[in-house]
């Protein structure tokens, strides 16, 4: 019985973007947790090393130096939360490089308020704007494999495609898709939103991505901390079993101990 | 949003079976492997604490000292696959039992040697008598509620339901049959046979499952050093999700940031 | 791009059981109309020709006459709703024969009021004796080979696994289970219980079900003869595609139109 | 038990397009058929009232006059196919309307010859320019909601997103998405690409789309005009189903008959 070789392929150790590597595939925000004890304690099971928050709250809320201050170590990937048009989001951008003197931004423009899927057309617009005054971009985009070629065309850092709607819980909606996408992208792919709960973060993973970023189903768990160490184990686990190469599925049964030498046969 | 109450119920710290406290909530096999060190590493790397083995393998060929020296400090569980009535099943306990100097039995009674299904009405009585016995009995079972019922009914130990078919390779085909069965079970319930890869493992923690058996997944995998080690992580992750309380599932979007105060706005 | 050959199978034009042939493959209960006429009307737009009816909705409301006048014409199928042990199945088997003259009874021996799961020693029991005492047995049993088997072998006219819990609306929770059985059957395959829309019920002849048993889906939807109609339509489906052979299941795009002579290229 | 609402939705008796009521919601290709007679007997044997058509066969191939005269009567829908760029597609549509005196254009615009998804910038670009010139516009789309909103904004006919790539048989891969397309669109939903047998489209239709358009599923069948006639009866199927009102899916099981007078309780 031959592994399915097609999920055999060498995934490196760490997660590389931008010329640096980061020894977690998980990437973890900010919102939404009971408290900031919680969010601090969750952050440091989760094992991530890239920590996002929206700039809105770092930077409006004069909330950034106790931020900065308590996830020191982490690194801060601001995010455009919120941003409905390329021009929003540059600005946004450039406004979180000020005041957190980094680069690295996650972009978000969001096409609607209700479904918060983006608007393609305006994230491709803005990434390229972002590259060319020099960010490093990660953009939350579409599980559309043409989108994700024009984001690392015009040299986003990374793809990061949604698993389902922000917050939805519901993982990865369509496996095929985000399959499609890992096997033809040139850049790292990092799963998106939509993860609920630990086997989303593992399926995402086990598809090929090189790294999942959540937020909410680890801040609106039950148990926020207990969560956020579930995720880390999940991520491991699904990039192991990746690189490990699984079993391929069979319609029939097939016995895992010799048949020959029953007693009674 | 208040998380999902019936996935936040409290798991055990351990699998406790028959008044036995393990760490590990995986439990592998040895069948299949390229060889023995890699069985010996995978096993290790796997961080099962107990082991199954077909008594035929082990007490047959002559076979048994060195394993049972080799899997020295696991709890050794032998199995009776391969036997497909009542009265063989019993008496193949029976010589593991005298082979082995354990009371503990994992039990198969197959219906065909196609779909290698249980036949239930053998495995009850099986079971039935095995209790009696004195054995401490871990039953290959349908995922078939009224089933477990008479297994843990009879006296049995703990219920193994499948995941989808031995060595298929499915993961957990009826994850609805699976959820119920276990919110019913007065004993543990262990998913038994079918995973894959390390989701299908995941998910049948976050199910409810209170442990994952398996063994082609890791004997048969390109690399099964590092898928064993990919289970462990997987049990740990599903295990530790399914306390935590998992965020219910939505059909719309959640923003994870808040929407006030937004740049543009 | 050749056909899937396993789904090409020949499936004969009526549903044969026992000798008999009827020309419609959906068969239809009577329980949970809003009304009597709704009930009529309904099973007039299903085009079912087997009518099945609780026995002791039948005789012991003193209700027998009525309904089997309004049903002449159906194909009535008894069957025995509630019975918890083969013993009472028998008897209400021998009672509906007596009230309804028919020798046809639809076998229903549940494990517990809460699942509605067969108990299958005690329904493989109850078949055994009715197929002695001259009754064209249709049992409703697990999505289970082994059991199937045994029914068949026992004398059953048809098998009928569930899809999923009675009235539980969730479709075929276990495709591959049913691919399976329907593929080694040696008697006709009719799903029984779970449909819940059109879909499912497709998807249950596609699999290769020589019928489908309902009457929740219908009975309980906002439109119970819409419903009914679109059940009809559903089983022509299903049985339609099944017999036309589909196209394979591929992982990439497949162009309908030739490339070649594109304009622009 | 109540039914489900959010299915009970009313849905028009015919599709309403562009002011033209057709009575069939099956769209078909020309595509890919053994050969011509078989392509008419499936056409004919779909009941479909529209049938797309590449117009580089019609037009370049010298193949107009005789395609036309054999489907007089049928309701020409000239698709863009193979066309990846705007100017490129709005070329063909300008084309198609001069030889086929038709305003009515299936608009495609391609990203990669591999996956065949749509270029959606350039789509919404094209559709803009066309419905401007006049055109009635079906562009297939992503099943994103932003893009189908914004196609609908440019005055787009319809919108016809994708179920899975062109070809692939693998049906509605996302079924979530499809459905909150449908709750949101102002004009009507034809899901597009992806159908591979009965059951995809029937769901497609549950889920809320007013339309299925298709090719390969009955081209490339084994049987291609059992298959169309298949399809008709699922597409039949789905909308009343849909119009219906299917019952809630439920956990846990739901007696059909009533539980008290049971013989023997």
């Amino acid at each position: 019985m031959a592994p399915d070789a097609s999920h055999a392929k060498a995934t490196p150790e760490g997660l590389r973007i931008a010329g640096r590597i980061f020894g977690s595939r998980l990437l973890i925000g900010t919102a939404g947790y009971p408290n900031q004890q919680v969010m601090l304690d969750a952050i440091s099971a989760s094992g991530a090393e890239i920590v996002t928050a929206s700039i809105r709250r770092v930077s409006l809320e004069g909330y950034a130096e106790s931020l900065l201050d308590l996830l020191s170590g982490k690194h801060i990937l601001p995010n455009t939360a919120g941003c409905e048009t390329a021009r929003d989001a540059v600005l946004t951008a450039q406004l979180a490089r000020e005041a957190l003197e980094t680069e690295w931004v996650k972009l978000e423009v969001i096409g609607d308020r209700d479904t918060l899927y983006p608007d393609v057309e305006q994230l491709v617009r803005a990434a390229e704007e972002l590259v060319k005054d020099g960010f490093v971009v990660l953009p939350y985009c579409n599980d559309d494999p043409v989108t994700c070629q024009k984001l690392a065309d015009v040299g986003c850092a990374a793809v990061m495609p949604l698993g389902s709607p922000i917050g939805s819980g519901q993982g990865v909606a369509n496996p095929a898709a985000i399959e499609m996408i890992c096997a033809r992208s040139s850049v790292p792919v990092i799963l998106d939103a939509g993860v609920g709960t630990a086997s989303d973060a593992v399926i995402a993973m086990e598809l090929g991505c090189d790294g999942v970023l959540l937020n909410t189903a680890v801040s609106k768990a039950h148990d926020p901390v207990r969560m956020a160490a579930a995720m880390r184990d999940a991520v491991a686990a699904g990039a192991g079993a990746r690189r490990a190469g699984r079993i391929p599925r069979r319609m029939h049964a097939e016995p895992s101990s010799p048949r020959l030498g029953l007693i009674g046969s």
